[in-house]
């Protein structure tokens, strides 16, 4: 790891995972923006529930989660047939996230060939490894993340402006985020930043990035989609980042639909697009972006929408009637041509070139 | 005009736009697809507040009601001091929609050579042949614009699939629509036709289109407007059509932003992208899409949406607080070389050579 030795420790303002005794204590992040709310899950099932739900969400954080859910099911019962199930609940909890099969995988690798009076402890330990690992890879990229601003600062004194799309920040990981962690290295070495969040319908995750960048001061708008278009047409930004769910082997990666449209745009204009993603959510078992699940996430998230109402209670609102036809695919994938690097804890990559990065990854 | 002997007439479920003696009776489309509410307006002033809100929207039928303004100032006050401040008053109320201007200068152009006393009637008869030439216009487009979607079903027998973005249809018009003229000419020759509908955040138009489809019996599907590129990528679009705002003499269209985004992905996925557009959003003062004034509707339309509570009342919930900053451009320019065809009522041209269709327009 390359870290600047002017580079601060991100300290997240609320921890999104953290270790209560037998359980474990999350943000629920279907209350964001409107309520931090802290959940404590103590059940493989409440664990499963939480990711399915998205009450955790966020490819690194969903994989973490996960391994302490394993931990979590092995509570009273270490045998193989449950070690199993745990793996078998959390694995179908989202298709499209690979670090949640990265985390299993691990887990599954560290506790298997164990006998099952040393699981319980080992699982614990296991889990809060592949946390702290996910923290320092956080830090790792905003580190490397962080040069592609100060080449904008170099060119152009001035403000860089960013544009990210959906949640890669602190709240999606165990750290100080993977997109956003380039932005908050940057603000905290003293380089004007302003942020354009995306809302990222049909879920708002955009809404949870204003948050975060609030929490930590640091200056953003949020637009419409729809506005991505016109503002890298006017030159208004100088670098797009977002973070991913799964990038295959030569570069082309999925993330939250309406990704691609960014990257298309970004072309158009000749303004770099990068994706910030760790080891974890590489699959190079994946040839290419036609072999990644695209998850299909059902109409009622686009027929309605959460919000707070005018007396102060936070309203799930309906946009259309329950019977108006939706379509809902949750990802879309960009291909490698699109994107200018994947910026990893070991540096930023030429999407085609990521296996030079980690040859000895399976 | 070329109309199919076969096209049927098409009928408003509701019209968008009637006089009602010395006043107009408007549809208020702040509150669909929620509530279906008329409105009399009776005053310049009411009229000039109902454009600017949007409760009276689309570009056709903005035009075609800022006419019958005119005619509604004029009721107490012939005199060309009033004429004069009914035309600027209404030219005001939004910038990028070029058809308010050209109704405005019809208006102007007709009224003014005429002294004062005969003035309200002709204003009133100029306001009406304006309406009802919007509606043949529709007509016409959709005559038009029937025959690409004739071909897909020529060259692969079955469903049509069409995307659209924000609303152009009966909504946006005095008769058909402009973008959805094709589709509803479609559906009632008996072709098999299913919409793609964009919410189109932030303002949710396509809610609009959705509504206005349900109530013509043509199926359709609601996406986020991020699921365009996805969509398209997966071939499941046989062509986009949307309206436009503005179009420039070389071909560029000012639309609802957003519309940009999908023309750079059907272009990319080889897609054929229309605009359908009468004569009057034609600009050919405006040289090319760098010309076109984008209208900044604030903030406040990011922040916040509109919809349904569980009590069944209209609520407008807060997505973000006040404070959170935001940017909102209404529109964007979508160049002249991703455009397949412009549909007008003379028939679909390639967007560079408009001028071959309208050689007498100024």
């Amino acid at each position: 790891m390359r870290l600047m030795p002017t580079h601060p420790i991100f300290t997240q303002p609320v921890p999104t995972l953290a270790r209560d005794g037998d359980a474990i204590v999350v943000l629920d992040q279907t209350r964001l923006p409107f309520r931090t709310e802290q959940r404590r899950l103590a059940t493989l099932a409440a664990v499963a529930t939480a990711i399915q739900s998205m009450e955790v969400r966020g490819a690194p954080l969903i994989g973490a989660t996960a391994a302490f859910g394993v931990a979590i099911a092995l509570g009273s019962d270490t045998s193989d047939a449950q070690l199993d199930i745990a793996l078998k609940t959390l694995a179908a909890t989202r298709p499209t996230a690979v670090n949640l099969h990265w985390a299993l995988g691990r887990m599954e690798a560290r506790l298997r060939p164990l006998p099952a009076s040393a699981r319980l402890d080992a699982a614990w330990a296991e889990a809060e490894t592949i946390r702290a690992g996910d923290a320092e890879t956080c830090a790792a990229i905003g580190a490397h993340g962080v040069a592609l601003l100060e080449a904008v600062v170099a060119r152009r004194n001035g403000l860089v402006r960013v544009m990210t799309h959906c949640n890669a920040g602190w709240l999606a990981t165990c750290g100080a985020g993977t997109a956003l962690a380039p932005v908050y290295a940057a603000h905290a070495l003293g380089i004007a930043v302003h942020v354009w969040v995306s809302e990222t319908r049909p879920r708002n995750q955009g809404l949870l990035t204003a948050w975060e960048l609030r929490e930590a001061g640091v200056p953003h708008s949020v637009i419409a989609d729809n506005a991505a278009g016109i503002l890298l047409a006017r030159g208004e930004v100088d670098l797009v980042i977002t973070g991913a769910d799964r990038v295959a082997a030569n570069g082309d990666s999925a993330n939250k639909v309406g990704t691609y449209l960014k990257a298309l745009a970004a072309r158009e204009h000749g303004v770099p697009f990068h994706i910030a993603a760790p080891l974890s959510t590489i699959d190079f078992a994946c040839p290419d972006g036609t072999a990644i699940p695209i998850e299909d996430r059902g109409p009622a998230e686009v027929r309605s929408v959460q919000g707070v109402a005018a007396d102060g209670s936070v309203q799930n609102v309906a946009l259309v009637p329950d019977t108006t036809g939706a379509a809902n695919p949750a990802f879309d994938v960009t291909p490698a041509r699109l994107i200018t690097s994947i910026i990893t804890e070991r540096g930023a990559s030429h999407p085609g070139r990521l296996r030079d990065l980690f040859p000895e990854a399976p």
